[in-house]
């Protein structure tokens, strides 16, 4: 077992704008003005995407080796399906989040083409943000600290 | 229905920097030199903990009235665990991605106990990435696009 801990902290700002701190790295969110924001970050569910993402990039890099392919680059794009029903409005039967997640890979390389699907299939199966999401993971509130 | 897509892009720079873009914002990870990076970012499982603050965030605001609920400050500290035996090493039985995500709230409120409460429960239960995280989402790879 070689478990670590990592750690974040998110502010609310002015209306919808926060601030997210993880070490001595700080990035900021907001909404768009068509879901009430005021358009000075990109959102939590954008960021989860750019998340998902650098990880498979992440994942490519440190077991290109291992696996046994060479790449000049590696780029993936995203897209995620929210029903603004069920997360504005909370309606009966629609989830609040992404209903849907799917990406293309691409990469530049001469490796063949079946080699390249199973480096895509591996990588898929050992990033951790796409554990997280496809497997899902448990959420413990720890406690609600409130001071007046 | 009213669904609406989010998109994202992320590219692999150098060793395991990554540049995350959607829309006109870009964010960079990287992983600490633990883990073989560079440290010049935060890295994906720490912003995946940014994501989920900020969304709880940007719930416990834009639902307040309605929840009938004020406050003057919200802030969410996160924690998750990870197992680098399953993540670096494909250990079986292990899984690569986080095994328990733990937070949080701090509110300064006047609002009851009670209501205070009952108020983290409606955005754990609204909270766009809370859902994605807790009941998981399917991840469909489109294709993989190859060029020399």
């Amino acid at each position: 077992m070689a478990i670590m801990t990592f750690k974040a902290e998110s502010r609310l700002k002015d209306g919808l704008s926060v601030e997210s701190t993880a070490g001595k790295f700080t990035v900021l969110m907001d909404e768009p003005e068509t879901l009430r924001g005021t358009d000075t970050g990109m959102n939590p569910v954008e960021m989860l995407l750019c998340s998902l993402g650098a990880c498979q990039c992440i994942v490519a890099r440190l077991f290109a080796r291992a696996q046994r392919i060479e790449f000049e680059e590696f780029r993936v794009e995203l897209e995620g399906d929210l029903d603004t029903d069920g997360f504005l409005r909370g309606r009966d039967g629609l989830r609040p989040g992404l209903s849907e997640i799917r990406y293309t890979l691409h990469i530049k390389t001469g490796t063949s083409r079946e080699k390249v699907e199973d480096f895509a299939a591996f990588i898929k199966k050992r990033c951790p943000v796409s554990d997280v999401i496809v497997n899902g993971t448990n959420i413990l509130q720890k406690d609600v600290v409130t001071e007046t």
